[in-house]
């Protein structure tokens, strides 16, 4: 029982631990509705907003906005307005959340893998 | 503005695309309220559902159940009755859910690395 209690130190993903909630914070984060998506695009490089909206077109102008809002007060987003005219608002990662790169790769690389599987089986 | 579309043989996370519907589907898969937590308890091995429970004392025994149907709908995990007496029931994950492994290690990584950093400012 006490050795499913989660140990600050434990480096990785389930080491006879519970969950960590730096963890849980940081998957519940990333997994916020079309958060992920918003990041994926965002690692080629900064985007104006109707990029962002161009490149998601399910996602409405409203909770774009929500969501932007959101990243930038976490730290992951940074929001740069470049002189004009014409004035342009610029979108990019900090290095927090270009730091996410890998973590998302290998969700890319699994959902690839395992999610395209049914796809095919379907057809 | 065409360089954004999605293009389906992008291997990883944005290299001048739009976002993957498969990576969409699995970041908000993983992402789901106390889903990544329930992932992460299961990677060290077979659990019971008071033991999952016991792991994450935080989420309800109804919405567990709610969430360990859906994995196991999903094929991620595995519902395994060891007859008995007493019979028991336990949780596994499947070969698709182990390979969430690194996915979920990456996260753990960045969440130790940016989140506790706030959590260390804020004392």
């Amino acid at each position: 029982m006490g050795a499913r209690e989660y140990t600050a130190d434990a480096g990785g993903v389930g080491r006879g631990t519970g969950c960590c909630p730096l963890y849980h914070e940081a998957v519940e984060l990333v997994g916020r509705r079309w958060t992920g998506a918003i990041l994926q695009v965002l690692m080629d490089g900064p985007l104006r907003f109707s990029e962002i909206a161009q490149a998601i077109p399910e996602l409405s102008d409203r909770l774009l906005s929500e969501r932007m809002k959101e990243l930038e007060a976490r730290g992951i987003v940074e929001r740069n307005v470049i002189p004009g005219p014409p004035l342009r608002v610029e979108y990019q990662l900090s290095r927090m959340g270009r730091e996410l790169e890998p973590a998302l790769s290998e969700l890319q690389r699994w959902a690839t893998r395992w999610l395209s599987r049914r796809v095919r089986a379907a057809v």
